[in-house]
């Protein structure tokens, strides 16, 4: 039985990580929300308690199960000493070794089976790059800690929509270059499969998206549609997937529009994030897909520039940590009932 | 004085624009919106709302002044006569001059000052094409009928947001292809007007959106801002116009960024889309930026599928006719506050 404690990582310490630790410690201890233990600094954390008067109690725990038995009464962490004292705003790469520990040591808790999955804090990737890591960004990160042989898949999601776009951090002209028949599918039916395992749906419906302006218009305003979206569309409704599309992007995320599917699949960066965070800035959820673990992240960067101030909004996190824990608990479920 | 009438289309008889004509006069009529003059078939109207089980007096007017006076009572028509009865849902290319005839005599009637503006209901553009007409939509027919040079400028307006596209029908590559400082300053010029001569801004602030994911991190995914964007927002600078950007595209529409401009000036047509139909379907509205005269339109198509059963939602046509109401209201007192 895996006890239902997530990971959560330190992510840079000297961005708003460590306050929204301590913010989302004091909101879910009284039982409304999941259990955690911090991979993080014990001494860091209770500075940055003290610092922003919030009465957090820090306790250095040796396991996960020691750590849900602490949650009640005090924030537990599996301790990730600093080599240098984090400083708000300032960001250190003598600190970077143990950003990168606290991830490798949350992801093989979650590969033991002794936490129910992973969510991590923001990292800056230019405090990082210093020091060697030659990931574009945590999820890659994730993908090769698990030995995945292809790199996993980003969704966003937020209550009113999940998306997941094709193509990603590339410019927009490479997008375009890049988009494949064979990276839909890929996408698609690692989506496909998260939204039964970790989203319990039994017949999960997918939108996707065209590229062009109304989807092409049959052609009148780009080929992309017929040349490489449809044979996609085909090829996954001979496997069983429910698919719409391809979609107008415009119109396809109107709220109406919203109700006929469970997630959009969504061809380059913007396609799927402008829609998202139009509908719902701070509550949206990085959820990585197709990893042999549960991982979740806040949507938000590490916000140096308002670090320390215990201004920022522990919304995403919350967020974060609450559909990580309901995404273990299907999955559980899921892989219980289909052995 | 201009009398306070709009000229409104007739669109494709065979689409929704006769029933939303009707419903837009109930709820105009008793002084809760603009007076307008349809510039339709009177017989196929008065046949339509009896149909429709509407109350609405349709009464054939001379011209736009005593439209005026009739409005109140009755719905005023300039008549376009059709040669083939207009049957709902089956365009027929017959009536095709009479759907261009519409349009020009609007237009004809803003440019002598008798109308206020225009506002026209949808097109289909596959039943004009049939007879020689050879522009891509309403927009450019009504550049080439006011004399203007160069195409006008695309605006969708709905209360939460305005946005531009500076690229529009061609598809995404084309797109990438044909942006261009050029283009740019272009249209920022136009809508720059525009926000202060018909939205009463005395200093607009534009938003100018970036072309590639992050708007693309200083060169690391593309270099359309640093090569494209950056010089035309530096070239409007130097001419007084308040700008914001190259602006990340996903963040620029959340809410709180939306507070920060009075028009997002956007690099394709679903960048610009996508979060004016996330935000409001059924309020949008089209503005023609650029002409001589005032042109709105509703932000839908002629529907044939629900054409004559009455479940048209008036909303988009009605925000098309308030919308150019106050237009021309703003743009009257610019012209006589700058003689």
């Amino acid at each position: 039985m895996i006890p239902p404690v997530l990971a959560l990582t330190m992510g840079d310490p000297a961005g708003i990580g460590g306050e929204l630790t301590l913010a989302a410690w004091l909101r879910c201890r009284a039982g409304q929300g999941p259990a955690f233990v911090a991979m993080d600094d014990p001494h860091r954390l209770a500075r940055l308690a003290q610092h922003l008067a919030l009465d957090v109690p820090i306790r250095t725990v040796a396991n996960a199960a020691e750590a849900a038995r602490v949650f009640p009464d005090a924030l537990p962490v599996l301790p990730v000493p600093l080599p240098a004292p984090a400083v708000a705003g300032k960001p250190d790469a003598v600190n970077a070794p143990a950003i990168i520990a606290s991830i490798e040591q949350a992801v093989r808790l979650a590969q033991a089976g002794q936490v129910s999955g992973v969510v991590t804090n923001p990292i800056s990737k230019a405090v990082l790059y210093g020091t060697g890591f030659a990931f574009p960004g945590h999820t890659e990160f994730l993908g090769a800690l698990t030995g995945l042989k292809e790199p996993p898949v980003m969704m966003l999601a937020c209550p009113q929509l999940r998306v997941v776009p094709v193509t990603i951090h590339v410019s927009l002209r490479r997008a375009l270059d890049e988009l494949s028949t064979a990276e839909i599918i890929r996408a698609a039916r690692i989506l496909h499969r998260a939204l039964k395992q970790d989203f319990g749906l039994k017949q999960p419906r997918i939108a996707m998206a065209g590229l062009n302006p109304h989807a092409g218009e049959a052609g009148a305003m780009g080929d992309e549609e017929t040349r490489l979206i449809q044979p996609a569309i085909d090829a996954l409704r001979a496997e069983g997937v429910v698919l719409h599309g391809p979609m107008p992007p415009d119109t396809m995320f109107t709220a109406r529009a919203r109700g006929g599917y469970d997630a959009a699949l969504c061809m380059y960066h913007d396609q799927a994030l402008i829609p998202l965070k139009t509908l719902d800035m701070d509550g949206g959820v990085n959820v990585t897909l197709g990893l042999p673990i549960v991982r979740t992240s806040p949507d938000h960067g590490t916000a140096f520039d308002i670090a320390g101030s215990g201004k920022a909004d522990p919304g995403s996190l919350l967020a974060a940590l609450h559909l990580a824990a309901e995404m273990a608990a299907r999955r559980a479920a899921f892989s219980g009932a289909k052995p």
